[in-house]
């Protein structure tokens, strides 16, 4: 049996009984839907992941795009997928029908292209890119750049980049120094590039680069950085189109995402280089953060899919090989048993599936959020799931990425051997997953941003929204007959973290604000714990549900519990020593000075 | 400044202020020695580890050997270090002058080997297993194998196998399946064997296979296992050499170890495969279990070495990487600063100082525990020293291994996106590192070993001497003046350690084993937390010891102290949920049904 890359029972549990998004057809936004057209989309992409990006994956790991006469070359196979990705409606599934999409709701089209990302990641991420960067120009761009460029990039004509790092700057964006000097109706850029991907290959015409600069005489620090439009080939004179002085100056060989090319790019080598600006000067930061926090929410879903292929590989694998014998019984006369049958074994799969679901809950639910913030039918339900899905948007990024890493090494770990090969598919989604943790905000900026912004923002009002979220999924076990300590244990932990948050916050008012964010990254680990029991809590409940109706896969709710309670009962406790060592403000890492290390 | 491999100090420190080696020099066997030949050696293998190994290693990284014509093909650097490693002493350093060594103790081998692994790991590996297999002909091996077979390979002319892994059994010994049929004098060996490291290479001139099989009509299981010596090439009548129907079938595409070929091999495929019997019959698996104990503290080392290396890259990395500016004052007028300024860059380090420090101190420990087991004056000392080292074995194995994965990939953290590409090395101690959570038992089959065996073996004496070792650690701690609470931490942690183990031995006692062992791997888990704990105090210990009289470097000595305390009252209040876990025999994946996942 081929690997379904993502349980399809998982994904309409968590869209029907877990997160009702069938429900959000009802919603004006989405009149044009029905639970019906939700899943022909998903199914579309489900079978279009299992059919073709699924068989593509080996041979574009294998052979990374080249760098030739200044030009990126990827592998054949993404020159053929490229244009069925498009027809496939990935670049439009969620946008409005006014600006030329399908009008899906967000969680639909996350659940759906978790198999594609699934299926081969580089491949489908070149269009998660040119997507968010055409939302960028709807958003921002004035009518003259909408007309120009938004038809191609959502046609797949163009493809569409986010070119933020610079090879002096990484993660500080106050020290981006791309120049951008005003001249007729556009700009001259000078400076250079690091890290940006998609920024150049040769399955598409044109690669449209959403770019931060510095416009001359700019105030310093992320206060002066603008927004450009930056494409490779402009509009000629002729009517045609022409170079626009963007060279590619490397092409940076990554150990994973190896379909997708990454390069360095130098802009204005011969002074020639145009950008149009994109919203308010020195605005461009502000523009840029709608598109990375869409960005962050689609790393966790890369996390949760890479995650979850391997687990899926590792179960099979696990099902079919035989080796040894039960720890009660070893009798070799005996013949061996399926490998799933030892514990270790077991523990591995178990913990595997509980970080799975756990992340594509996650996922699904900061999507249906972002559903809600934009179309739900007040004011007050559409700031309320807005303030949620700011606090979440770390905990989505970074859990799947960094308990996702430690999944695929489990995924590896059960192929023994034959995972330390790579004749198995294993060690390349580990490399895959590894770049989740680093790019869009590394884990540490994730905690940063969680505790020192998401956590204490509006005096503490998302954390309450949060507060409500356990309590209703702890209502709704309790209704369901789930073991009344689990929703005990996850409501316990919510006071805790609360509590917690409190005191840190204080620690920050009283002007200590590196004793508070010290521990940004144990808050982001235990915080995430307890949100994943939440998640959990709520997926159990759900399965009593259905299990007391006769819905359903008995042998998948019966997974549903054994994860549940393995994440609860098991993982939830450890955030005890975390809370306390945040609250002793344990500070080895603040004191230690460099020179000690 | 090139990367020192491993940090001078702390192995100097280990040695000398923690651990006494060189009062090892007072030990009659080692009679010949003298504090200044234990430097002599060390300051050899630092040089050429760092002189020879380190600019060889991206080259053997990035092409690995090759099969052509039946024969395995290495990288020429090796083919050039092979004969100098030999030359260095490598093959006979511990072993004792009347076998042809140098008679150093095991605590200095290892030490100054942890050097030659960290410059690079696959060059080093092959004189570890072939010294591991001389070492079985040595003491098994008959007056005629050990005449005709240790010579060549102690000069290493000839290298060792350790080929125990079939296709179908992997972990499993009970099922090997390969067979031999006595003749006159030798046997003739058929069969399959994969995963077998120097199995074959063209770096010197034979090897030898130090293999298990089953004698026709031996007994099923573990006890019908024999030990054979089974040669490339072997004595010809003619008094030269001659094939020995041994044949390559396959070269595994390793992800790391990427100089050491791993190869599948076919016995007496043309019915002529001869081998020699190592041993008693049947016994094979005693045998190669003396063996296997070393190879499994050599992985331990291989794991410490690794994740040394790493974090020294990340170090001078991070201090070299100018960006951002600090939390409390992020004036974009000011220069940005190095990233170790960073508090979380500081804790990604310090937790890779901690895990290192701890798994080369766990190493080093277990090598003296070796040198006292076979040496130390009294057979009560000896005996003791065993049964520590027995015990310990499973921690120093999968500890280094687990936690230094852990480690090398902070390191990669540590350098951004640049550490995602292959232009930067953390990404391939990342690959080595993984190896060793599999090879010569798996993570699970350690903790199998310490729950199920060492930590219940005779009636809990070994526990007590651990017990007794932490007392003794907390006494030189209290007496040097180290903050009281450090050693009451981890004195309550052991007597918790201690208590648990009673209890799960009980229900095993019991009866119920697989409820027993269905912890091993929380159980291993919290254990080595505790182990780490106590070495830490210890080097607390000697490091206050060492301020107070003027002796040492103050940085190394404060980061110590700093390491110390980030695990002692970091790190190892998380054993109490894993504690309880066990105790309340949280079972979520005893449970588990496999068609449930």
């Amino acid at each position: 049996m081929p690997n379904p890359l993502v349980d399809d029972r998982l994904v309409d549990f968590l869209l029907r009984d877990v997160l009702d998004v069938p429900g959000l057809a009802r919603l004006p936004a989405f009149a044009d839907h029905s639970p019906e057209t939700f899943d022909a989309y998903l199914a579309l992409c489900r079978r279009f992941a299992r059919e073709v990006l699924w068989p593509s994956y080996p041979a574009v790991d294998r052979e990374p795009p080249v760098l030739a006469g200044g030009r990126v070359r990827v592998h054949p196979r993404l020159r053929e997928i490229w244009p069925r990705l498009v027809e496939l409606g990935v670049l439009t599934a969620s946008r409005p029908p006014e600006a030329g999409g399908q009008g899906l709701p967000h969680a639909v089209a996350v659940a759906a292209h978790l198999y594609l990302m699934a299926g081969n990641l580089s491949a489908y991420a070149l269009a998660g890119l040119t997507s968010g960067a055409a939302r960028l120009v709807e958003a921002f761009g004035d009518a003259a750049l909408r007309a120009r460029w938004l038809a191609p990039m959502l046609d797949g004509r163009f493809t569409g980049t986010m070119a933020l790092t610079e090879p002096q700057a990484g993660s500080s964006l106050a020290d981006v120094a791309a120049r951008a000097a005003p001249r007729n109706g556009h700009f001259l850029l000078s400076g250079s590039k690091i890290f940006i991907s998609g920024g150049d290959h040769d399955l598409a015409e044109n690669v449209v680069h959403l770019l931060l600069a510095r416009i001359d005489g700019a105030p310093p620090g992320t206060k002066g950085v603008s927004l450009f439009l930056v494409p490779r080939l402009r509009p000629a004179p002729n009517g045609g189109w022409e170079e626009n002085d963007v060279a590619v100056t490397g092409l940076i060989h990554k150990i994973g995402w190896r379909g997708l090319p990454s390069v360095a790019l130098a802009l204005g080598e011969r002074g020639d280089c145009r950008g149009w600006l994109v919203g308010e000067p020195h605005r461009g930061l502000a523009c840029m953060f709608q598109m990375m926090n869409e960005a962050r929410l689609m790393v966790g879903a890369h996390g949760a899919a890479t995650a979850s292929v391997a687990y899926q590989e590792s179960l099979a694998y696990a099902r079919e090989r035989l080796q040894g014998r039960p720890a009660s019984s070893r009798d070799p006369a005996r013949p061996p048993v399926p490998i799933v049958e030892h514990a270790d074994v077991r523990r591995m799969l178990l913990r595997q599936k509980a970080i799975v679901g756990g992340s594509v809950a996650l996922v699904l639910r900061a999507a249906r959020l972002a559903d809600l913030a934009a179309h739900a039918g007040t004011g007050a339900e559409r700031e309320r799931a807005r303030l949620l899905l700011d606090l979440l948007t770390p905990v989505a990024k970074s859990f799947p990425a960094e308990r996702g890493f430690e999944s695929t090494a489990l995924a590896l770990q059960v192929h023994g051997g034959y995972g330390y090969s790579s004749e198995y598919l294993p060690e390349a989604w580990l490399r895959d997953q590894k770049l989740n943790s680093i790019h869009e905000g590394t884990t540490g900026i994730q905690g940063l941003d969680l505790l020192g912004r998401k956590a204490v923002a509006g005096g503490g009002a998302a954390l309450r929204a949060l507060g409500e979220e356990v309590e209703a999924a702890r209502a709704r076990a309790a209704a369901a007959g789930v073991d009344a300590a689990w929703g005990e244990a996850v409501g316990e932990a919510a006071a805790r973290v609360g509590g917690l948050t409190m005191e840190l916050a204080r620690r920050g008012l009283d002007g200590d604000v590196e004793g508070m964010l010290l521990h940004s990254a144990d808050y982001l680990e235990l915080f995430s714990t307890l949100c994943v029991a939440w998640v959990w809590l709520e997926q159990a409940a759900a399965a009593r549900e259905a299990l007391a109706s006769g819905r359903g896969d008995p042998d998948f709710l019966e997974g549903t519990l054994a994860a549940a309670r393995y994440w609860i009962r098991g993982e939830l406790p450890g955030i005890g020593p975390l809370v306390e060592r945040c609250r002793a403000g344990e500070d080895s890492y603040g004191r230690v000075r460099p020179g000690w290390l």
